[in-house]
């Protein structure tokens, strides 16, 4: 049995919990191996605290399931099979007296949970998602080598990018050539969807990419992420292209600073909530705190944002296997906007990050 | 008020219910007209029977959402702040004695209803989700005309692909050829991740493109949609490249049959278990019912796959309006896989596809 499914198991035991019932595709993948995104199907996997694990897949992914690398049983439904039935089947079928089962209260829905409670409805349910996120928050060695390559997937993107500017192309022309070179070179997935925003679009943090054309003497803001081997990558660069004006050259400089203020912060013991005061206060004594709307990062690995949140206020420490994003900025509502992003890796005393594009003022 | 909205405000003050709390992203475009994707951040639209309605966002996309069709309040929260007790002030400022609220039980979570829930811990919480999957059900005259649009893409993107097939092409080379051409076109987002697989790889009815090349005399298969204006199509087309093996050819034209008898069979007040079982009979008297390991269609709209459910033994009755996928498929295990695939309309005395490239055996 792998390593994640034994710590988990362990966890069981401890806490006298006789399965866990996992349903979210990517903790799936990462206890298992078997990834799949079933859509609106059911997807499970049954961990117990003593007995063999299952994978409980819809039948058109069974074939998919018993190639994989999971070595343990798959069941399958049919579309007009209830499925909660099957899976009571099936988690009796290892315990006759189930007695508690923890789920991920984070990410099953009601309407599933009452479904499945329907089976068992004298039993107490747990939830699972503060194990499973302890579990992925420190990374394995093997996990830093997959974000490392995902990194560097991310820094092709961008050269990609940056070529493809000049006057007149769209944000969604710009897209369509990353996301091109990048499928042809055998990446399947995206973190997200691709971001490219020009100008006074960049002002908006959450924008969507359209038909907006390059104009000379603006930014071009670059948000992206590539999965490689199941792990993330999220990184976001914003490049001059001629000469913005001195007001957006001024906020880059102040994200810039307040960037590299938070990095150079990070090693074990220093607070999530002190990573993010360090570059809210940089920003904010240069006068621009209200246009900074957001937490400076958030964790990330098999998903791209994931446990913890690097916000005002939290007392959550960080540790030394932790990987999550660096990512101050600015947006003035009609006028600029200025990110900078780079996921790290917390080391011994300090962090290496996943991305090497440079992230000083550039202009092409 | 547009008149999605007006609708569930009816029913709202019909069921006795003071508000129905939404938070799916497909389900909040449909009602407010504002689109978003807040990944693990909280987007909410509360509809009231008496009152203004609202919704709320992340602090980040409050711009965008003012700036959208929604012409209600807009109310922002900080990645600080704790959403649900701001949800929770502004739901009581709408009506301080609030006795009865509906959720999506198909789309919260456990944990984020018992957020909500703690702030109101004596109230009845009903579900909104039938209500919600019945008014998406029947199309207007406006939302058809945006799938037709949706289906002449997926027609577009067939004809991208088809061009692209040659011997030694990939798989995942041919779905980027696609995507990057729908995308310079100004295609924003694909229904799902694009499946192009080639022979044997086609067996697996969800299967991943890959590095596979394609090899003369074997199949090609082609599932894929766009998203237009917010709605959805999605279609299959099997091609021939070169000839293949005779009994591939027998399944295609199994397959074939299949889908023409379901197609034709279309009309208000025939059941989706019907259409279901002229389709299974055809393929489990050539002898392949065991490989037809999927029901023959689903429901789409908004979203790609929506209520209802095109399946053995369903008692559900069509109507005209509904709009649904046709799509029976035989799997060989390591001999070929071959699916048809339209989504249709219907009308007063039958249907209309929303795509037209030709179903009929066609080899390249």
């Amino acid at each position: 049995m792998n390593t994640h499914l034994n710590i988990l198991q362990r966890w069981l035991v401890e806490q006298r919990i006789d399965v866990a019932f996992i349903n979210e595709p990517s903790t799936i993948a990462y206890l298992s191996g078997y990834e799949s995104d079933p859509h609106e199907r059911i997807l499970a996997l049954a961990v117990f605290a003593t007995g063999e694990p299952f994978l409980f897949t819809p039948e058109l992914e069974k074939e998919d399931a018993l190639k994989s690398d999971w070595s343990h049983d798959v069941y399958g439904y049919l579309d007009n099979e209830d499925p909660w039935a099957l899976i009571a089947i099936h988690l009796a079928s290892r315990k006759s007296d189930l007695s508690s089962i923890a789920i991920e209260k984070d990410f099953l829905t009601v309407g599933r949970f009452e479904k499945l409670q329907s089976f068992f409805p004298v039993i107490p349910f747990s939830d699972v998602t503060p194990k499973i996120q302890a579990m992925k928050l420190i990374k394995t060695p093997d996990e830093i080598n997959k974000m490392m390559e995902a990194g560097k997937w991310a820094d092709r993107a961008f050269e990609i990018g940056f070529k493809a500017i000049k006057e007149g192309v769209s944000e969604e022309e710009i897209v369509a050539e990353i996301e091109y070179a990048l499928k042809k070179e055998g990446i399947k997935e995206m973190s997200f969807e691709t971001m490219v925003l020009t100008g006074v679009n960049a002002a908006s943090p959450h924008g969507t990419p359209g038909k907006r054309r390059i104009q000379l003497n603006e930014f071009v803001l670059f948000d992206l992420g590539v999965v490689y081997n199941g792990y993330t990558s999220d990184a976001t660069r914003t490049i001059a292209f001629g000469e913005p004006s001195k007001q957006a050259k001024e906020i880059y400089d102040v994200v810039l600073e307040a960037y590299n203020a938070a990095l150079t912060a990070v090693k074990p013991g220093i607070t999530a909530g002190e990573l993010d005061k360090i570059a809210r206060d940089i920003i904010t004594k240069a006068g621009y705190g209200q246009y900074f709307t957001h937490r400076l990062g958030h964790g990330l690995g098999s998903s791209v944002h994931e446990f913890p949140s690097i916000m005002q206020d939290s007392d959550f420490v960080i540790q030394e296997g932790m990987c999550f994003s660096i990512e101050p900025g600015i947006y003035l509502p009609g006028i600029a906007g200025v990110r900078i992003e780079d996921c790290v890796v917390v080391t011994k005393d300090g962090c290496k990050v996943f991305t090497h594009t440079p992230i000083t003022y550039t202009s092409i």
